[in-house]
């Protein structure tokens, strides 16, 4: 305690220097060793003490945005196990955002008595559910399965459990400000924040090591190719180029190699004893490639046989080609071939006819319809088919008995399922 | 004139005898020579002197069978050009059935002043409605695909555009019956008659002799195994069998011959000197063969990425093995392989599990959610894919935004569109 007191001090003189407009660089250099002998963990206690001592909460808060500019260059060492723009840099990039955050989460509810803390708390909440949906939905996605190939699923499994546990629990402090229960929402927020910085070392530690060791300079590729799918929390990553070919996680076949497991994190090295890595093959004979993943032509069959609705193709020479599904108005084989003006009753043709030159022209991207057929709400729908380049293919129709999706009311969720 | 009120005289002769009770083959054997100089169309002229005469409708309209009875001698002639059972015949015999019920139609229209005969019309209008989905509907899907092939495509059209008019005219005098307005109905009710009596002889006269000139045993196979698709009006065909391969409309390329030519009725001789037949070849190279039709890998591909919903298929190993479409939830390229028990959040993988198993043992068929994001409103959908055997072959996920199709009310028909 007395170490953390005189820790305390020194940062308290550090913060009061860079208020009162101290350069920053400088003041880098003076308070190096300090820095290297705390850890953000010990920050909150400090600022706790702080606070005690009289000082605002909002000029504390003002000062986080400091202690990371003071403690970037420790993260920083972490930060630079890869180049900028490379999509582990950019995730303890997050990391940081991620503990700026959850201090000030702390510091608010830690002064939750002036009543604009609430409110300041609310919009940093819902700040922080993007996490979920940007950090922590790029690794469960995009990063885990790397992982799970090589026969690491536990502690993947472990950090969605706890990502998940945060994203809950978010849920919950915003629904106890909005129902103002101040005393829940502040043990709430002081929870959320500890699980916050918690998750950072988890990752920082374990993870991210990890897969520095492990993932291959492709494996990174792919991921970098898809991570603006999902975005970032507050980080913009610049542009990191690689020659390497794109390697997604059913593209690898790598065993672990014995330097690679001296690279482990302890944590890690201790489970892959009992790992086994997926050696699936994920390509069959027969395969048909599509853009994302494979199908056999029976699989392709079945599915379009098993569909939930009526589907009909009609070419670019507006033949149908193809129709399948659960159908709503009786079709046969015998359409197959025939021009599609010539399978509608000739006083609707030119509506036909209509659609298509829309449809060719690129001047529609729809056409739909909807009638009753004795109890039951049929939609029908027109897409044109195209190609990435624009180029019209096709004309699919679908044709939807939506009575019951009418009906629909409140949620149903997948743990409602009985 | 005359000769009219002796046939009917003599019609009014039989007609009593069977009332009273006499063998109908006898009659029949008396009659065989009036019966030959009499056409149905004259037969609605003929009741309506005997109802002029006082002869209660209900006694003419039950005589209606009768007359069917006697005339099926004269009309099996025309069945009988192809065996019972083959879907000629069967054309034939639905076509003695409508002229029996147009016959009834137009009988009841006439004596309309009694109150029961509304009640009458109406069921028998319903009654016959049914022609436009089975006997009409077949002849557009199933039949006239072979003529078109053929470069006739005129008759198809004319007919149809006929049968559309019967449809909407049989929807008119439901109307006018329900509303009350009774001259109305008794008008609509004698045009429908007369309309039904009309499309009986085009086709028994025209259509149906083109078709035996010209669609060989294969193609008259094919027509027999969709035909139970339609049904049929108030017939039951019997088995037909034959050994010939069926022939679908596409795979025909058959020139018409001298012989085949001859046998055409003058109005389609006529027209066959202006036709071309429709020669496109409706299998490309690189199409893969599904249940109905053909599709190019590219087809399927660009099919998959433009529905507007999201799919993605795991398979019978529970591997994610594709993805496409517009998607509500990211998925990204890294999931292509990954075990779906990996896919989800920890806490809800008991549940996909329960599903999965639910599916491959067959004791469920689908497993859906629905979820509110935002303003939208999602459907999830998992349905078990099986081969025609039932055997699992994966499940597939169908996650749609329904949240425009909930809001649809009234109707919107093609004639609407602009």
């Amino acid at each position: 305690m007395s170490e953390l007191l005189s820790k305390k001090e020194k940062l308290k003189e550090i913060l009061k220097k860079l208020h009162a407009g101290e350069n920053v660089e400088e003041l880098k250099k003076k308070a190096k060793e300090l820095l290297a002998s705390i850890s953000p963990m010990e920050i909150p206690l400090i600022e706790q003490e702080l606070m005690q001592e009289g000082i605002d909460v909002e000029e504390i808060a003002r000062m986080c945005d400091l202690h990371v500019e003071l403690f970037r260059e420790a993260v920083a060492r972490k930060a630079e196990a890869a180049p900028e723009g490379h999509p582990l840099h950019t995730l303890y990039k997050e990391n940081e955002e991620i503990t700026k955050d959850a201090e000030k989460l702390a510091l608010y509810a830690k002064a939750m008595d002036k009543e604009e803390n609430m409110e300041r708390i609310k919009e940093l909440a819902k700040e922080l559910r993007k996490i979920g949906f940007t950090h922590y939905d790029r690794e469960e996605t995009l990063i885990f399965p790397y992982l799970e190939r090589r026969g690491i699923t536990a502690v993947p499994s472990t950090l969605w459990r706890k990502h998940d546990e945060i994203r809950i629990k978010l849920r919950q402090l915003l629904q106890f400000i909005e129902k103002g229960l101040k005393e829940r929402a502040k043990e709430k927020a002081m929870e959320v924040a500890s699980l916050l910085i918690d998750m950072v070392f988890r990752e920082n530690n374990i993870l991210y090591p990890t897969l520095r060791a492990l993932l291959t300079e492709g494996e990174w590729v792919a991921i970098k190719q898809q991570e603006g799918e999902f975005g970032f929390y507050k980080v913009k990553p610049k542009e990191w180029k690689s020659n390497a070919k794109p390697v997604h996680p059913y593209e690898i076949y790598a065993e672990i190699t014995q330097e690679q497991l001296q690279q482990l994190p302890e944590e890690i090295k201790m489970i892959m004893k009992e790992t086994k890595p997926d050696r699936k093959k994920i390509e069959r004979e027969g395969d048909i490639k599509l853009d994302v993943g494979y199908l056999l032509p029976q699989e392709i069959n079945e599915i379009f046989r098993n569909i939930p609705f009526g589907i009909t193709f009609i070419d670019s020479d507006d033949r149908v080609r193809f129709f399948s599904g659960h159908r709503i108005f009786r079709r046969t084989a015998s359409v197959v071939g025939r021009p599609v003006q010539l399978c509608h009753p000739p006083k609707s043709v030119h509506i036909v006819e209509k659609i298509l030159k829309a449809f060719k022209e690129g001047s529609r991207d729809k056409a739909d319809f909807w009638i009753k057929m004795g109890d039951r709400f049929v939609y029908i729908l027109y897409i044109p088919i195209r190609d990435k380049n624009g180029n019209y293919m096709g004309t699919l129709e679908i044709e939807q008995d939506i009575t019951e999706l009418k009906k629909l009311e409140g949620e149903k969720r997948i743990l409602d399922w009985k």
